[in-house]
């Protein structure tokens, strides 16, 4: 049976701590992560070609004319993007490709690969969430509402979502998310050549046997 | 996040190695196990309310008539049916129930069930299960034969199930499925009430912040 790569769209409240999960999940596992370009300014520490592709405004919107993105945004005054190339050379490759995308990305991604697996990482509940976000100690009151404000919006897109996982234990979390990718490889309707094949197998060798 | 227990049918062609995976499967994960019951004689070694719940006909029709079934059939001169009770006891107590069941009865099952979770065992490819037919060594050619004619048969439902898993390792194959029905439960239409309360609680907290 023929393995076609997948493609994971992981998306998540803020302060629900999905970039962690989104590492580990690739350091157990080994799948293949998709790095975002962006014409923002490195940050301290932040590498290119790891953190992100960092890329002139020019250079940007050259790649957007060459349909060098499958998704993109500007927010405030930066783009950010997800490289095509990586993405589809992965998937023909067969491996499983995650990408770590907003909400609104993730539904330009579902309109290009319909079969893409859309899991959204959530909190064990609001108190949780509220708990998480003020234990990064750095935000004031204000800050935190607006987060939480964005998260009430988010639940509006929950749905779309294909799975909820929720970030309790990370261990737990990780290998949750890792249980459905595993688990969408099974998918019947992903696998037609393969009933096909068996069908006219089966065919042939009874035909031997009784013949 | 409420976990509600998962109604898991497993089919697949005769000579798979059905049996060992779903007996592996309990025996490493503990899964409930729906025992069917049936007509025919027990067989030596055969233990009632294990292998089988051993009923007269008078009693097996006693149950169809009070609906104690959830899909029963006649083979030849036998009855086989899947009690409800059993079924129905699990489900509402949140544990995943295993039913290891032919195609017409899974059919059945996933019109009265249409969350029921359907997964095929299959093999590498055919010549596989003709080995594996062959390899029992109590079979002759013409009885082969109609066992292909009958999984030839088959493909045409391999479609009708969610999920085609390969057995060709066996503890690869328990481990697939496992995977496949801990997925299952992170499905996002199975959690309407989880994003409701989110979403109630998520605003209320915002609104005490802002005050």
């Amino acid at each position: 049976m023929n393995k076609k790569g997948e493609l994971i769209v992981i998306s998540g409240f803020s302060g629900v701590g999905k970039g962690t999960v989104v590492k580990k999940l690739i350091e157990k596992y080994h799948y293949s992560l998709s790095v975002s370009a962006t014409t923002r300014a490195p940050r301290p520490g932040e590498v290119d070609g790891k953190d992100y592709h960092f890329k002139t405004v020019e250079e940007f919107r050259n790649l957007i004319d060459y349909n060098g993105f499958i998704e993109w945004a500007q927010y405030v005054e930066n783009y950010y993007g997800t490289p095509r190339k990586y993405v589809e050379d992965e998937l023909a490759k067969g491996n499983d490709v995650i990408l770590e995308i907003e909400v609104q990305g993730a539904m330009h991604i579902k309109e290009q690969y319909p079969d893409a697996v859309l899991i959204f990482i959530t909190a064990p509940n609001a108190k949780t969430l509220q708990e998480r976000l003020e234990g990064r100690g750095t935000e004031e009151g204000k800050v935190i509402a607006k987060r939480l404000k964005r998260a009430y919006e988010e639940t509006d897109d929950m749905p779309q979502y294909d799975y909820l996982v929720v970030n309790d234990d990370l261990d737990t979390c990780v290998d949750d998310v890792h249980a459905v990718i595993r688990a969408e490889s099974f998918k019947t309707k992903k696998h037609n050549d393969y009933v096909n094949n068996m069908k006219e197998e089966l065919f042939a060798i009874r035909k031997e046997i009784l013949s």
